[in-house]
């Protein structure tokens, strides 16, 4: 990967990092458990992503800066979680902008190991929410992903526009900077607005 | 795989899709709630085996078809949860037939991939159980299979069928036949005579 | 691997299992639920590793011991629940030890297959936690390792021990020893003391 997605890639493992480490912080948890959640977070969905592409080891083990930057984001959410909760509505701005950096890294990486347009789209979606869902589990509670918020439809989104971007002849930076844009309005809009997917009828009464 | 072993495939994942949409419309989730549940269950257990065998990326990343099959039975359960939840008891039918054509695909993959025959039952049982497991944890429910129902020793005892008769000189579609019909048969009779598998004695007191 | 390391990666998979077992015995789960937590637990951190390592089929696919072993620790633990339960105390020494073994023998296999330092140490950690944070998850709790006690430090401490010796002259077995004597005697202080991880200030009022 160019020194541009690498860069972008490490502010998204920081945010999602620091999501993480703020759960782990209301669980009560002890300064393991804030680190452990700041990096299964940042991490885990670009290793649920590696894992299936068949490109093990991860890029996070293969590179240190991968696990400095949670281990730097838990110990900062661990000694400033009060200052960090009160903006946290400014955190769900960055973590939006972490899942356009990993909806498109996500994509654009299963193109490269040979996934169809589908599965890469696919691929790019999981990245991008898989870190997310691994918190909720580990945190014991039902995945954020699934409580109503549109979250997971602007990364699918995203990654395919990056997979069809890839299929032209455009410089990948201008692919991946034009899914990255598609999630992140998607997604902030979704917020501000709101905006909630549709449920099944009457299912409450189910 | 032959023609017949992936239509079969297709028809589980199918059906195990829409019991983990029915899952998910009974938690009151929005439409991508239920798709993803209807995905990990339908392909949970194929992409466990797939990635512990090494056999990455999996078939389900390589083949788009195995991709729309859960989506639809999705959407259709989205719609018409209503019916289908009226047929459950026909569902945990369907759900059985899924659960034998998976443990005997799951070990004859692990053998084509230098496993075993041990290691290659337990594949096939982990390919069988694997998705339902995985939905109940992303529901936030013990898994079901541990919760006294017959359901994982009818898939592990398929898949010993498999492997043993993949040695013998016997065509492929006779030894899968054969293991899908002693997974299946065991599994009926234990959901039309309500058998339980045993439990320590006195462990309510413990 | 030696014939020695193989000898404590059976025991510690044996202590593992028992763990395991024993919390599925008190869930009234029946015997299968006991035999799949056994599993789990006993195996579950070597899967792990091996997964993101890259060294699939694990090591327990290819080897029938590996299979045999949790099986006969959960049906020990079926039916003597209630001996085992009483020496707990005795039993979570046994885990330490398990725990010491894992993470050395997870750090030089990480090593084995080219991981830097830093990830090795990591997935030395991964080794010795990953079982029980499983077990936690299939058994719908939040994992132990989260819950303040010191469980998982040891076993990274015991890790980095075992990766910066192993670029020493001496020999592994001499490493080996030194890694998993350093976590076995932090962890055990840690259960003798009570010793606690470090909370985040005044995270119970947020």
């Amino acid at each position: 990967m160019s020194g541009t997605l690498v860069t972008l890639d490490l502010v998204g493992i920081f945010v999602f990092a620091i999501s993480g480490a703020l759960v782990a912080v209301r669980m009560d948890l002890d300064v393991f458990g804030v680190l452990v959640l700041a990096g299964t977070t940042g991490l885990g969905g670009g290793f649920l992503r590696d894992v299936l592409i068949g490109a093990t080891p991860p890029a996070a083990l293969a590179d240190w800066r991968y696990l400095v930057v949670p281990v730097v984001a838990g110990l900062v959410t661990f000694w400033f979680h009060g200052v960090l909760g009160r903006m946290e509505r400014r955190v769900s701005v960055f973590d939006a902008f972490g899942l356009s950096v990993f909806c498109v890294a996500g994509a654009l990486k299963a193109l490269d190991y040979g996934l169809g347009p589908l599965p890469a789209a696919l691929m790019g979606m999981v990245t991008g929410i898989g870190g997310g869902m691994v918190r909720d589990l580990l945190a014991g509670r039902v995945p954020v992903v699934f409580r109503g918020e549109l979250y997971a439809t602007p990364a699918l989104a995203g990654a395919a526009v990056a997979v069809v971007g890839e299929r032209t002849d455009l410089p990948v930076a201008v692919v991946a900077v034009a899914g990255a844009a598609v999630c992140l309005s998607w997604r902030l809009l979704a917020i501000w607005r709101g905006w909630q997917a549709p449920k099944p009828t009457g299912s409450a009464a189910v």
